[in-house]
């Protein structure tokens, strides 16, 4: 293939033509597909319809007795405690389980700290300046969070290993309005990369020029490897920063999300002894406990974090094939053109596609114009803006093989197009 | 019997002996009680084991075909906004169903308003002045959360008929720093009267000098009668208050904390249309949605609100014993003594009891000290401060009938005995 760059403008016109000939032939057919969130497909729900029978004939207490019918325990089933801790390789007693989803202790972190401050510190809310560091591309909820608290957001390029760690130890050393940093570790969403060793022990060696600075480690995709031999190595950080003289500097989130059911989950923070008991100071007033039988539904239908693991494979089992079809046809249609790149995970749920600059937005377009809707272009950064306009996230996972094999065939297409149209409007 | 007041010095000297030795012996018995909180007893929760089952074969769609097992669906699934909208007589367009906990939704209700105003207003947490009142006897969690956040409360004495209106329309018509009303209007907390029909009109027709003013009417209660016949009938506030001219002036809480399992159940606001879009401004940032599974098992084990309602006579036929095993034990062994006041309910689960000026505390130590454990006294007033140190709230739901009456007994010994001491103190 001719790299579009190369071709002369005749060519181009050439290519456009058909090109469009091609989309509205496809545009034709009428397609309605939802690619824009990363959503467990129906099928791999289907696997764990068994879930629901997990309590049967249980009498719902917990091992040490508590009835967990009943109000009370507010960290958490201690064997709820240990599982979730297990998957993220701490200790039980650093984890508190709380409802279903991990965006709602984050959210809660957040307005914590902007209502009550972090462990004796000034209240975000009466401060005149508060930042938080986005490496990007990033969790487009993540950064509503902070949006809506009127947190500035300051961007950080990420590569292959992470965040860029330059930029990263400078603002957080040198700036004390720097409060915290997002941070998705494992699969990183939307990149599919893990941040290498190297990177953690940057992070976890910080010097904040803020006592309030805290690392918000969302490690979404811990066990949501998709390869059963290629698992990348994540370090766990709250004993990397323990070793480097900063045991408080990290909060550590995780969901079964996607592992059982997404909204029907459980979600846990884990952190160091202090930062949970200054948690626990607001948290006892905002609730009683959270819900005790779904935390021991997971402990019953799972057992222990290898049952977890087990599970997952699964899961990796009916979406590897989705992810390898998307990359398939990426690497088919355009490589060699050198208009866009793409990084093949090995875990996550996200395909991160980066097309010639200027052009996210008008492919988006394209592809919700013939029926196929992907995440809104900007939306993997703060404040929705993309700044070169370049970066797109696939998310594979939801529609069917069948409905995903046209629905790349027709991204790879209007990706085409709308660079012809752009090269060609530069050519004018 | 004869009224303590009226006794010799000699008499009670006498008296405080016999009571003494019935304390020593009670005490031998080695008891170990607990009727702190209002909680279901085990054998309620046993009840309703089959609530367990109820999606056994269901595919987990809503009526609307969304998969519940999925990501979604914001404000809740139809059905369990209509569930939880009949529960409270409103319309289910009127209701976002969350989580497991009314408190939670009123805890985030009031950060909510602390954080980002109310419907446009100031932000609370920018004001240097924010003031609750609170009907007295009340809930202590509610004064928990309004304590946390800074905001002064206000003590409004109860009534038979509901808080004292004079002085609630005073304050609030007057004084723009007062924010809100906390109110239990049914089988109130702990006082179990039921709000008068003119009170809860006075309630609606109140005209706030601040707009973000709103009544926190937590309905904990409305299905929760002891006896079949004589319910007592709430005006509905949502009406009441939109035919007052006050459509956005209150927010509703309920919950099936106790209906079905409590920390498993579900619970939901009620509010005008302008204020349900308001909250899920903020709500859609802090959630993508909650446990639609628990909604839909709701939903399909109480069929509609009058499986509601026959499973609720279930529980009152544990309850109802109880209630009248204690309310027995005072009438026949305090009745006479003019020492205490106390209400008999019918519904809800307290018994609100007054002892004479100065003694609450003494005799809660005293209950203590053989083994029951009650609800701290001061704990039914702000700042636990019961100005007369007279209230205790007995939770006669948790134990069993027999330790019931075991603590029933221990405890109008100690009413007794600490009166008698009061007394004696007082005639020195």
């Amino acid at each position: 293939m001719k790299a579009y760059k190369e071709m002369s403008k005749e060519e181009l016109l050439v290519l456009r033509d058909e090109l469009n000939k091609e989309y509205s032939d496809v545009k034709a057919k009428g397609l309605t597909l939802d690619m824009s969130r990363g959503k467990p497909a129906a099928s791999q729900l289907d696997m764990e319809m068994d879930f629901m029978n997990a309590l049967d004939g249980s009498d719902l207490r917990a091992a040490d007795g508590t009835d967990c019918r009943n109000y009370g325990v507010l960290e958490g089933l201690p064997e709820a405690r240990k599982l979730m801790g297990d998957m993220l390789g701490v200790p039980a007693e650093n984890v508190i389980v709380c409802g279903n989803a991990s965006l709602n202790i984050m959210y809660d972190t957040v307005a914590r700290s902007m209502m009550f401050g972090v462990m004796g510190s000034t209240p975000w809310c009466k401060l005149d300046k508060v930042k938080f560091l986005c490496p990007v591309p990033g969790y487009d909820r993540h950064f509503a969070i902070t949006e809506q608290f009127g947190i500035e957001m300051i961007n950080i390029p990420m590569s292959l290993d992470g965040p860029d760690m330059d930029l990263v130890e400078k603002l957080v050393n040198e700036d004390e309005a720097v409060k915290g940093i997002w941070c998705v570790p494992k699969y990183a969403n939307p990149l599919g990369i893990t941040y290498s060793d190297e990177t953690v022990r940057r992070m976890a060696a910080l010097k904040p020029a803020a006592e309030d600075f805290r690392i918000y480690w969302d490690n979404a995709y811990v066990i949501h490897d998709l390869y059963e031999d290629t698992s990348e190595e994540l370090l766990e950080i709250l004993s990397a920063c323990e070793e480097a003289g900063n045991p408080d500097m990290v909060y550590e989130f995780c969901s079964t999300s996607k592992v059982t059911f997404p909204g029907a989950g459980i979600a846990a923070i884990a952190s160091s002894k202090a930062n949970l008991d200054f948690i626990k100071k607001t948290m006892t007033v905002q609730t009683i406990g959270y819900d005790k039988i779904n935390q021991l539904r997971h402990v019953v239908y799972f057992k222990n974090v290898d049952g977890m693991k087990a599970h997952m494979k699964k899961h990796a089992a009916v979406m590897r094939p989705k992810f390898e079809a998307v990359l398939e046809v990426l690497e088919k249609e355009l490589a060699g053109l050198d208009i866009a790149t793409w990084v093949k995970p090995e875990g996550g749920y996200f395909i991160s596609f980066d097309a010639m600059e200027g052009c996210a937005k008008a492919i988006v377009a394209k592809c919700k114009e013939a029926g196929v809707v992907l995440t809104g272009a900007g939306a993997t950064y703060p404040y929705k803006k993309d700044p070169k306009d370049s970066n797109i996230r696939i998310a594979p996972t939801f529609p069917t093989p069948e409905e995903l094999a046209v629905a790349a065939d027709l991204f790879v297409l209007c990706v085409k197009l709308v660079t012809v149209e752009k090269l060609l409007a530069a050519a004018i």
